[in-house]
């Protein structure tokens, strides 16, 4: 067992105990709205974004407790996107992480209400954050970029694209571009977040936005091949999803093979943009090696 | 013709302007999504809430200038809200202001996102104005007050709360639950932000509070007793469509009469609460009036 296989159950345990309290079992009202908000965003997950964040924070030297309210905002922000994006009018997924999803449990109108209640409570949560803060210079770069990461240029935008695209043909450029988007723009201002928030001068937010923009791509490719592979009860998903949605992935567009060599180079190009930093990095390395290895077992 | 005959329109075309620059109709891509959030953003409107913004910071001596992306953020939240509010799984609206809504020319999937996109870049917007501010106190303050207006315990618990309250019996203590969260909680946020933009101290935010809190129940009541009264050209919205969804409104709970009357005394109580100003508040006195007046014609 590597210190990685410790690093990152410990992480997800301060992240999930952080986000449990910002939304408790007992809000008296309106009750059914805080269940459907806990009933996504504390069912599971593993918690990929706020993590990087933290460990970003970390290969910086910044202090993590501090970054933590971010971490959270982040996973919150996700939280509310799968709940949109399972909606029947997008995606029309009945299954997430094997569970029901939030409309089948719900109802469409309380489903996306939770996804509003998730995404403005994240920004509730970083202006208040923000507020308290003596210096607050770091915490507005974080939260600009996280704000970025979210709207229209970012995972609206790609999301938008990713139903425009659905039945009609695709190429690698159009996967790309909503892969940019809709994933990888959030993972990316995670570790720019993180790193900002941690003091990170010029050169060293430039290295780790190289390592952010391989990881949020890789990330999605990585996603597609399990998704075109892998069993429903390792993906909590119906096998071949994206097939029948005719989806713009990788695998569909440049085939499994492909796929997986690109992510084996993406891998290495993370790793590159590493290089300067010693063992503070090491969870941001072991992080890219893991969601690569999940989908391309060596 | 008043004063304040020319100051709306004057403001009006201020906010419309503003607005239209943070989203241009050439904006390449995803044009649809665009084309979406400017058809519901751009589309006419009272911009009451981001008047009163202005309002509020010219009430206290303010640089208004300086609030109107606070108050462009605010009539952001606000657009978001209707679209969502007028889904086939919320309120099943197919028109507002005299046009078929979002989900009836784009589609849901598109409607949804146009609301994502706008909440986003809401805050996307007051993120990146609090970052360039050189002493970004009150502008953080400003932002965490429509934060908290636009989440859980503001516009989408009373959202969620109006829901499940439609069919059900409802007395006048869950009207008000509703209307203060659903619709007061983000003109009150726009008054104390404005307030708080402006430099106002602890007594001076203390009065426009009780202001804005009256404000934000008459406006609610104004548009119930005109849901119920006034013909669809005057609303845009079908007559008596409320009263076909079995809505929680003060005209069904305390009857017209009494509802009216509520909205007169509101009035009043607004008025007082800006005793202690000098005509530099005379805009906010305008707005009340004007709200009320609309639905209780003398």
């Amino acid at each position: 067992m590597s210190a990685f296989d410790a690093y990152l159950p410990r992480q997800r345990e301060r992240v999930d105990a952080a986000l449990a309290a910002y939304f408790p079992a007992d809000t008296p009202h309106p009750h059914r709205l805080v269940e459907a908000v806990r009933y996504s965003l504390l069912g599971g997950g593993k918690r990929i974004r706020p993590i990087v964040l933290l460990a970003a924070c970390e290969a910086v030297g910044g202090d993590t407790a501090r970054a933590l309210p971010f971490a959270c905002a982040v996973e919150m922000i996700h939280a509310y996107s799968l709940i949109h994006d399972d909606l029947p009018s997008m995606d029309d997924d009945d299954l997430r992480r094997g569970r029901p999803t939030s409309h089948v449990v719900f109802g469409e109108g309380l489903a996306i209400l939770a996804g509003d209640a998730l995404l403005s409570e994240a920004f509730h949560l970083l202006a208040r954050t923000a507020e308290r803060d003596p210096r607050p210079r770091r915490a507005l770069r974080a939260m600009n970029e996280i704000a970025e990461a979210a709207g229209i240029h970012g995972m609206v935008g790609g999301q938008a694209a990713d139903i425009a695209a659905q039945g009609s043909g695709t190429d690698l450029a159009m996967v790309e571009f909503i892969h940019v988007r809709k994933t990888g723009a959030l993972l990316l201002a995670a570790v720019r977040a993180g790193a900002l928030l941690g003091g990170a001068h010029a050169p060293t937010l430039k290295a780790l936005t190289r390592y952010g923009e391989r990881l949020g791509l890789v990330f999605q490719i990585a996603d597609d091949i399990l998704g075109a592979e892998a069993p429903a009860s390792l993906t909590g998903k119906e096998t071949g999803r994206d097939d029948i949605l005719n989806k713009a992935t990788f695998p569909a567009v440049i085939g499994l093979p492909a796929a997986k060599q690109r992510a084996r180079e993406l891998l290495e190009q993370a790793l590159a943009a590493l290089n300067r930093f010693d063992a503070q990095a090491d969870p941001l390395r072991d992080i890219v090696r893991f969601v690569v290895g999940r989908a391309c077992a060596p």
